[in-house]
Formats: structure tokens, C-alpha cells, sequence
């Protein structure tokens, strides 16, 4: 039976911060807003449809518990969610905090600019600050 | 008790083309891509953690079947799904058809460009279409 292989260019661009039930859990690395994924566990899924009734259920908990979660911890304006996967195809849902004024609000964040590094001080602070928010 | 109702931008940019059991199902007026959108019909919800958890997971099943009946029906290489909501803070999320070669493939469509109208007989073609596909 094949075993789930995370994606390389997610496993480039993020970094595990907790297991939940479904999801690999991860906090990209791009200090221009706080930006979570979510990555199901299982082979071969593709699009939300492609998961088990059951684990489509457990998605949307997962992905409201944590949007939740790091609206109370940040104070997000708003909490963006998307499964989107034009380019990675391996399925994933992004759950990222917006705020007015940021880098490109009112607009989306898939697509713009690039990526601005954390110092990793300030990096390890947030991871360790997400996981204690989303125990 | 307030009762729901529809946001002027989404009233404006956007048809309802069947009323499910949680949302009003709805087609962007812009040919550029097949853009479904579903609007909860509850009162003073913005982010998808608003709603109760019972909505929630109506929302998802009817999030997964749309998207799936879009797929099946279009074709499409992709769907895209997002909760945003920068700009309409009622909850509304999209679920878009993406083909490799659109007008932005694999950007995303939000923020992108302007609506390009549709000609009135192939809006109503899609939509009589949309509307057996999703029964």
C-alpha cells in the first residue's frame, strides 16, 4: 500500500509545526503574513472531492479550529482559506491571517511577490507561539 | 430576527441559480472561468468558523459535491475553492473551474484583470446546464 509522501515543494517552503488527526500541519516560510497549511495524510488526492466523506468532515473541522485559532492569536482582519493546487497538486489548504494594509490587501497572496524569510529567532517565536494556540 | 440578506457586490456581479439546503448557489457574470459561488443564508457570518458547527458541515458537503459536479461537467483541470472575503465580508465561498491556458492559469483569478461579460444565450446555456448537473 503506498504511504503518504509530502511534496517537495511544500516541504521546502514550510515547516511541520503539529500532526492533527488528518492533516500535516505546517507554517510556510514567508514572514509577509502569518500563513498556515493544512496537508491531509492520505495518497493520491488531489482535489477536497478526492478525500473520504469521513475525512472531508475532519478537513473542515481541522481547517475551522485552526482559522479559528489564529484569528484569536494574531487578530486578524480576516482569515483567508483556499484550496487552490494550480501548481502543487498534492491537495492542501491554505489558512493565512490578513490584515489591512498588509503586503498586498485587499488582494490574495497566491501569486504575489515573493516570499520574504523570517529570521529564525523570530520564526521558532511564531511556530512555538501556533502550537501552543492550536493545541 | 434579522433575516438574510444578499450582498450588494455579490447581487450585482453574480446570478443565483439554485437554493440548497444551506446556501444560495450562484454564477459569476464573467466568462473567463466557470465561478460558482455559495453564499450561506445566515445572518452576520463572515469567517466559515462563524457558523455553527452543523452549518459548517453542510457547507463542506455542499462545497465537495458542487465542485465535483463542476469538474465532471466541465472538464476542468483543477477546481479552485476559497473563503476570502477581504473586500464582501459576507461569507461567500467560490469554487472555479480552472483550465490550463485560461486567462490566468495558474495564478488565481481573484484580483486578476476585469469580468469579461458573457453573451446573454451562453449565460443562460451554462446556467440551464450548471443547473441539471448539480441536481
Amino acid at each position: 500500500m503506498p504511504h503518504f509522501i509530502l511534496d517537495e515543494r511544500l516541504e521546502r517552503d514550510s515547516v511541520s509545526i503539529q500532526t492533527l488527526t488528518l492533516s500535516d500541519l505546517r507554517l510556510a516560510k514567508d514572514s509577509r503574513w502569518p500563513w498556515l497549511i493544512l496537508v491531509p495524510q492520505r495518497v493520491n488526492v488531489s482535489e477536497i472531492f478526492d478525500l473520504s466523506p469521513e475525512d472531508q468532515m475532519e478537513l473542515a473541522r481541522e481547517q475551522a479550529r485552526i482559522g479559528a485559532a489564529l484569528k484569536a492569536m494574531t487578530g486578524a482582519t480576516k482569515i483567508n482559506v483556499a484550496a487552490i493546487g494550480n501548481m502543487v497538486r498534492q491537495l492542501h489548504v491554505h489558512v493565512v491571517a490578513r490584515f489591512e494594509g498588509d503586503a498586498n490587501w485587499p488582494g490574495p497572496i497566491w501569486g504575489f511577490g515573493q516570499a520574504v524569510p523570517y529570521e529564525p529567532q523570530a520564526f521558532e517565536a511564531l511556530k512555538a507561539e501556533l502550537q501552543k494556540a492550536v493545541l
